[in-house]
This record gives structure tokens, C-alpha cells and sequence, in this order.
């Protein structure tokens, strides 16, 4: 099928709601037949997800955050990341955010890929990295409002239960993904 | 670091913005310091997708959809899957959606696990399903406003190029790790 039977054009949008972190808007497009429908979208920053890799005298581990998720209202065991800054590149703002979480700083940090966290609603790309040769730096550097342990964890392990508690966020398995094709 | 150092009490939430597809709520929440602090998260419906497998004379390939994405503004090439409706068995709604989306019926349907597609702001879960022993049953049933293009696409096309375009919906790696996992 040709991509003009697929495509949307789209028309205006307006905002209807905007929060710390995100904003709401109803966006108007014309559907390959030329019928116009409005769909509500979400627009916000673009953010990391690293892989952090250590070496240690019993295997290869990943360096983890386990932490509390207010839209799911539980406790996550993740890769760290978080939103970038405005204007910040894309390998500064991976490294500045698993240094803040984790207290450990990249001697290497490489693009897995990008892609859309949830491309039917959302407008944002999350950005994956792999990060090796880590140096621990001393302290974490916290918000007020995170409250973030550091785990390491054996590589095995988080690929056998991932998916499981308390491996549920389904953007950390779009990173071991990503991770298994850099590996292969 | 012990799990109360860690975990939120969630206090009261109210509705602030509602669409078709989710609603967005502004929720109280006191931290493990004690302090109070509002969040904003959607509620939407669980959905399902679905990794369909097909053993064809040039080896094994995935049934995916490639389909206009209304956050992103930009075609994607996905696993199918969809929104379950109210009270619905997560592998019924699975197989539904596979058989609207491609035609085909799974004779054999098994659940890969279950995450949230995002949980610092979403409540709901994406259950993901491995669907095997297809059959063609004629036409795709869609909506009025969807427009999907069925693909066989090798699979190791896909886990070669997941993360590149058109393989851009991050949600379609979480699936392809846990078939990967499934696999293993």
C-alpha cells in the first residue's frame, strides 16, 4: 500500500492543558480520505534512558535506580535517565542524569537509538545510550522530590525478569532491546 | 536502602482534562520526608500488543502494521495491538485486535508479561502476547479512521533495524525483548 494511503495531513492545534511536565493539546488532522477528526496529544521534553554497564569481580552488571512511579503508584526498578535541558545535547544531558541519580560519571557513552515513547499520543523522542568505563564520582545529586536507591544488578538477571516485578516499566525493556542488538 | 525511604502516600487526585482515549488527573502525594506535592498523570485503558509469528518458505517473519501515529505525526511500522474494551479478557482483546488489524486468527495466543508503557505519568499497563499458529481469515476490520497496511517483515529484518525508522514506537522493542526473553 502506498504511503498516501496512510498519511495523515495534519491541521491546527490548540492547548487545553499544561502541567510541570507536559501538555495537553487537541490537534485536527484530515484522514487519507479527507474526513477531519481531532486527536488529543501530549507534547513534552525529550529525555534519556543510559544502560550503565560496570564490570565487576562476579560479572558484568547493570547500574540500577529503583524508585517510586506516581502514574503507576509503585515502586520501579530502572535503567537511569531523565528529561533533558532545554537546548542541552542529547550524550550531555545522558550523562548529567545517571551522574545526578547514580553518583556515577561515563568514561563512554554511545547512541543505542531513538525513538517515540508512545507515538499514537505522544509528540516527544526518548533518546537510549550505553554507558561504560564508569567512574563512581561520590554522591548522588537529588531533586527535592527524588528519592532514588542505586542497585547493581547481574546483566543476567534483569534479562530473565524483565517484565516482572519489580521490572515494569516498559521503556526499560525498549533499552535492553537496544542493548541485546548493540551486543550481537 | 529500605522500601520507606522510598514510597509515596498517595492522597487525593481530581479530573482535570478528559478525551476520547484518557484522562488526566492532578494527584496529592507526600513524599517519604513527609512533604505534600502534586502530580499530574493520565488514566487511560489497558492495552494489548501482539507479536505475531509466521513460518513461511523464506523462514519466520512477523505480521506487523504500518500506520500513520497521530503524537509523533509520522508513519510507523508496529507490532498490532490495541485498547481493550471494558471488561475484556487481555488475550481475548489481543487476539481481537490482531484479527481486526491483519485478518489473522491465532490458533495459539500466550502472554509475554505486563509493564507500564510509562509509569512516571501513565497508570495504565500494556500486556504484551506472543501469537503463533495464524491463520488468514480474509479482511482487516477497521474503524472509520484507521488506515493500516499489513507487512510480513523477516525477523530478523526487526531486530536488526528496531530503533532505526520505521521502527520508531519504542514499545514495539519492550515486545521484542520479551519475545527475545520468551525465545531464549
Amino acid at each position: 500500500m502506498s504511503d498516501d494511503k496512510l498519511v495523515w495531513n495534519v491541521q491546527d492545534s490548540a492547548e487545553v492543558y499544561r502541567s510541570r511536565v507536559f501538555r495537553v493539546l487537541e490537534r485536527r488532522a484530515s484522514s487519507p480520505r479527507g474526513n477531519s477528526k481531532t486527536f488529543t496529544v501530549i507534547e513534552a521534553p525529550d529525555w534519556a534512558i543510559v544502560v550503565p554497564v560496570v564490570n565487576t569481580p562476579g560479572g558484568e552488571h547493570f547500574v540500577m535506580v529503583r524508585q517510586w512511579r506516581h502514574g503507576s503508584r509503585e515502586l520501579s526498578l530502572e535503567f537511569p535517565g531523565g528529561v533533558f535541558e532545554p537546548g542541552e545535547d542529547s550524550a550531555v544531558a545522558a550523562a548529567r542524569e545517571l551522574q545526578e541519580e547514580t553518583a556515577y560519571a561515563p568514561g563512554k557513552i554511545r547512541a543505542l537509538g531513538k525513538m517515540s515513547p508512545n507515538p499514537a499520543i505522544m509528540g516527544n523522542h526518548v533518546h537510549f545510550f550505553l554507558a561504560e568505563d564508569l567512574r563512581h564520582t561520590g554522591n548522588q545529586d537529588l531533586d527535592d522530590d527524588e528519592f532514588v536507591a542505586v542497585e547493581l544488578i547481574p546483566v543476567e538477571t534483569v534479562l530473565r525478569n524483565m517484565g516482572k516485578p519489580p521490572y515494569v516499566h516498559a521503556l526499560m525493556a525498549s533499552a535492553l532491546a537496544l542493548y541485546l542488538q548493540e551486543r550481537s
